[in-house]
C-alpha cells in the first residue's frame, strides 16, 4: 500500500472551533496546502480568503480588517468578503481579474466548516450533523492537534483500534481489546465498525470515571465519513451483565466521540476533536480532567505516527505488510484513492 | 511577472561598511553566491579572496592572517593577496593552478565595494560617487539588514513608495502620500522616480525631528543605479507655503538616503543604507535615534517581504496582477533581465 | 578528485561501544542509512535488528523488550532476535514474510561490530584483533562523536596528518610535524603510513603527560583498513638521542590509537576512538584527562571537517587541487571506489 501525497479536493472539512475566530480577528490557517484567512463579518458571519494578494502575494494575515473587507497592508488593496478587490489605492479602474480565492465557509455545531475545491458543489446541507457537539446533556471542551504526518497515517490510526493494548496501554488501552476483530459495513460513506469485548479491565483512564468497580462490557462504535475525514463514535463500558451496549446503558460510562482531520500540507494535518460524556454534567473541572487524559492518549498517537512518518520518508516506496486488522484503513485508502482519481482526471469530452 | 533567480554579476556592490573590516581581522560574507574573505593588507588596502581552499575546499575564514598573506588552518597552504599560494607545506614546487580567485574590492566614501564578475571589466570609476557619505554637514550612522529574501522583491519595494501609508502607518508614512502617481524619469542608469505630495502630515518618525508644526510639502526623488542596486535618494519635508523641494529649503528636514542591496544568494541578501540629514550636527545621541527610527520602518519591509517571499515559494509560477504603481519596478525587473541574459548569453562566434 | 555519496557494504563496521548497549535496553541508531536497533538477549548476546515495523514502518525502537524478542508498540507485531515475525495479535497464521532485516553483530574487545551488507559473508574472523582495547597495561577511555560530515571528508582527515600543526597547533601539532612526508607502504587491507620527525618539541597535549623536558623524537605509525575504516595507530615520542620508535622505547610516552568512523548517512557518521597509553597505570582521573585533550583535538578536526563539507556542498562538482601530502588519502578513495563498484555492478551472467 503506497503512501498516496493528495486528498479529495470536494469536501467539508474542520478549519477550526469557532471559538478560534472571535469577532474582529484575522485567523490564518492552511488547508490543502493553500493559505487561508478566516474572519467574521459585523453579522459575525464566517469569511474564508485566500491568504495571498492578488498584486505582490504578501499575506492579507498582515493587513487589516476594515468593516467587512480586509486591508493588505503591503500596498493598500482591499478584498470584499466575495474576494473582490475593491480598492486599489491611486487607482481609478480595478480589473475584474482583481480578486482573491473565497473559500465557502459555514458555522455549525461549534465548528467551522471549509470546502477548498469547487465551490459550485459545495452544498451546506451535506455537513455532517452531529447533535452531540451542541447538547448540555453530552458535556465536552473541543481539542485540536497539529500533526507532522500525512492525514493518511492519522486515518489509518483511527481506523484500526487493534492498537489500543500497545499505544494506549496506560490510558485508554485494555489487555484483551485486540483479540476479536471488529464487525465491519460499508456503507456508501465510508466504513462502520463495531467492536465489543466483554468480560474487560476498564481502561486506565476510564478508572477515574467509573461508578463501578470489576471488569465490563466494551463497546466501541464509530461510523468514518470518507469526504472530511470525520470520525463519529458511540463509545462505552457497562457493568458487566448489564447488557453491554444493547442493555439499558443505565449507569454505564459513555461517550460520544468526534474526529475530524483535514490536510494541511502534504505531510502535516491539523487534528479536531470532542469527547462528549453522559456523566458529571456541571461538574467544575471535569470538562478539562476528560480532555487531559484524552489529550494524554492522543499524543501517544501522534508520537508513534510522527516516528512511523519519518521511517516512510525514509523509504517511501517500501511495501508495508497487510494484516487483518487492517481491513478498515484498507477500505478507506482505496476509497480516497478512487475519489481522488475521479478529482484528478479531465472530463471526457462532449460527444 | 516571473521571479528571476538569477543577477547581474558585472556590477559593484557593497560588500560592507568599511569599519566593518578592521585590520587583523579576516571578514566572512557571501557575495553573488560566493563565500569571500576580506581583509587589509599591511598599508590598509582591502583584499577579497575566495573563501575556500583550493586544496581540500576548507575556507580560509578559518584560517589566520600572515603579514599580508592567509594561511588556511586545515593544511597550512598559504595564499598571497593576488590570489596565488605561496605556500605548501612540504612542497618544494607549486602549480600555478594553485590560487584561490580573488575579487576587485575598493574602499570609497566608507564603503567597501566588490566586483564578483569578470575582473578585467572592473573599473573603480563606475564606483557610484555619493559625496553625502563623506561630508561632515550630512551626518549619519551606517545601517545594515540581513534579510531572507530575494534581492529582487527588496528592489520591488524600494521602487514603489505607494506602501508607505500602509507598510510604514506609525513610521514614515503619511495617509495621502499613495494617491498621487510619481513622474518617472528612464536614464540609462536605472530610473528617476520624483514624487511629491503637498499639504501632507509630517511622517510620523518626522515629528521627533521637525522644529515646525501642522501640515508640510513633502519629497521624494531619487535615482536607482541598476548596476550595484544603489538607490540615491533626496527626501524631504518643507512647512507649507514654503515652496516644497522647489523653495529656499531653509527650515525644512531633509535627508539625502543611501540604500544598497548585494544579493547573497537566490533568497537572502545584504541590505546596507545610510541616512545622512542636514539638521542638528554635532547634537549627541542624534545618529543613534535616527537610525533607530529608520531601522523601526525598515523592519516593517523587511517583515511583509520575508512573508511575500514564502507565498511566492509556495506557488513560484503564479502571476502577479499588475497595477500602475508598479511601473518603475516593472521598468528595472525588465533591465535586470535583460542584462543577465547578455551576461549568459555565449560570445557570438568571429565572422 | 569527486565526492563519492556511497560505501562499502560489506564489512564490519564500529556499531558502538558494547557498553552502551546495557541490558534491558533497545539502542537505536543508524548505519549506511538504515536505522537499526541494538540490544541483548537474556544470554547477554547483542542481536540487531531494523529498526522498522514490516507491517506498518514504526520504528521498533519505540517498542518494548519481551524476553529475547521484541513488541513493536504501535499494533503489537512481536519479531524474535531472527528478525521473524512470532506474533500478530489477532492473526492466527503469520506469512513468512512478516520479518524484519536482522544484521551480524559482533562484542569484541568492549566494542561492538555490525554488518550491514550481505550476511552470508559475514565471517566474525575477519574483524580487526586489536589486543590494545582489552589490555589492562594500557588503559583508556572509549570515545564517540557524531560528525555532521561524509565519512569520506573524515578519514581523509586521518590519513594526511601534515594538517597537525595547523588545526592542531595548541593540542597534539607540532611545528615542524610537515616538513617531512610520511613513508607509505600499501598492504592489501590498505596503507600504512610511517612518520618520523627527529628532534621535535613536545607536542603542546603531550606536556602534561612527559617525565621528561626538552626536544623529542616523534614517530606516528599507522595501519588503515579500508573495510570498517578503521586505523590502528603506534604513536610515541622518546627523549632526544634514546633511538626513537627504533630504541629501548623505555621512559618514552607511548599511545596506541584506535579510530573506526562509521557512515551513518551521506552526509554524516559516527566516529568511535580509544588512545591507550603505556604510563600512569591506575593514576586515578587519567583516563579522564587524556580523553579530554583528544576530544579537544578531536572537535578542531569536526570544527574544520563540517565547515569543508558546507563549501563542498555549495560546489559539489569542483575539482581539488591535490598535493603530495594526498598520497595516502588519494589511493584510499580510489581503494574504495573500486570495492564500491564491485558491490553495485550486478553480477556476471554464467557461460
Amino acid at each position: 500500500m503506497e503512501f498516496v501525497p493528495v486528498w479529495i479536493e470536494n469536501a467539508w472539512y474542520v478549519a477550526a472551533w469557532a471559538s478560534d475566530i472571535p469577532e474582529n480577528t484575522l485567523f490564518a490557517r492552511t488547508y490543502l496546502g493553500v493559505p487561508v484567512i478566516l474572519y467574521r463579518t459585523a453579522d459575525g458571519t464566517l469569511t474564508a480568503l485566500e491568504d495571498r494578494c492578488c498584486h505582490r502575494m504578501a499575506p492579507l494575515s498582515k493587513g487589516r480588517l476594515e468593516g467587512d473587507a480586509v486591508r493588505c497592508m503591503y500596498h493598500g488593496l482591499k478584498f470584499a468578503p466575495s474576494g473582490e478587490c475593491i480598492d486599489v489605492p491611486g487607482e481609478e479602474r480595478i480589473p475584474a481579474s482583481f480578486r482573491v480565492r473565497r473559500f465557502p465557509v459555514v458555522e455549525k455545531q461549534n465548528l467551522a466548516w471549509i470546502w477548498m475545491g469547487d465551490a459550485d458543489r459545495a452544498d451546506p446541507e451535506e455537513i455532517i450533523d452531529w447533535p452531540y457537539l451542541d447538547d448540555p446533556a453530552w458535556p465536552y471542551k473541543g481539542g485540536h492537534l497539529h500533526y507532522n504526518a500525512s492525514y493518511q497515517l492519522i486515518i489509518d490510526n483511527i481506523l484500526d483500534f487493534s492498537h489500543l493494548p500497545y499505544t494506549h496501554k496506560n490510558t485508554i488501552g485494555t489487555s484483551n481489546y485486540d483479540e476479536e476483530r471488529p464487525h465491519l459495513e460499508h456503507p456508501d460513506f465510508g466504513i462502520r465498525i463495531e467492536h465489543t469485548v466483554d468480560d474487560t479491565p476498564l481502561a486506565p483512564m476510564n478508572k477515574a470515571f467509573a461508578t463501578f468497580e470489576g471488569n465490563v462490557d466494551r463497546w466501541s462504535f464509530y461510523d468514518f465519513y470518507t469526504r472530511g475525514n470525520v470520525l463519529l463514535g458511540d463509545f462505552g463500558s457497562a457493568p458487566l451483565g448489564a447488557g453491554g451496549h444493547k442493555g439499558s446503558r443505565e449507569g454505564a460510562l459513555q461517550f460520544r466521540h468526534f474526529t475530524v482531520i483535514t490536510p494541511e500540507t502534504e505531510k502535516t494535518a491539523h487534528y479536531h476533536f470532542a469527547h462528549p460524556r453522559n456523566f458529571g454534567i456541571g461538574v467544575e473541572g471535569l470538562d478539562d480532567k476528560v480532555i487531559e487524559y484524552i489529550y494524554a492518549a492522543f499524543h501517544e498517537d501522534k508520537d508513534i505516527i510522527e516516528a512511523q512518518q519519518a521511517r516512510v520518508d525514509l523509504n517511501p516506496h517500501e511495501p508495508m505488510m497487510a494484516i487483518s486488522a487492517d481491513k478498515a484503513l484498507s477500505h478507506i485508502r482505496r476509497q480516497i484513492e478512487r475519489i481522488v482519481v475521479t478529482e484528478q482526471s479531465p472530463p471526457a469530452a462532449a460527444e
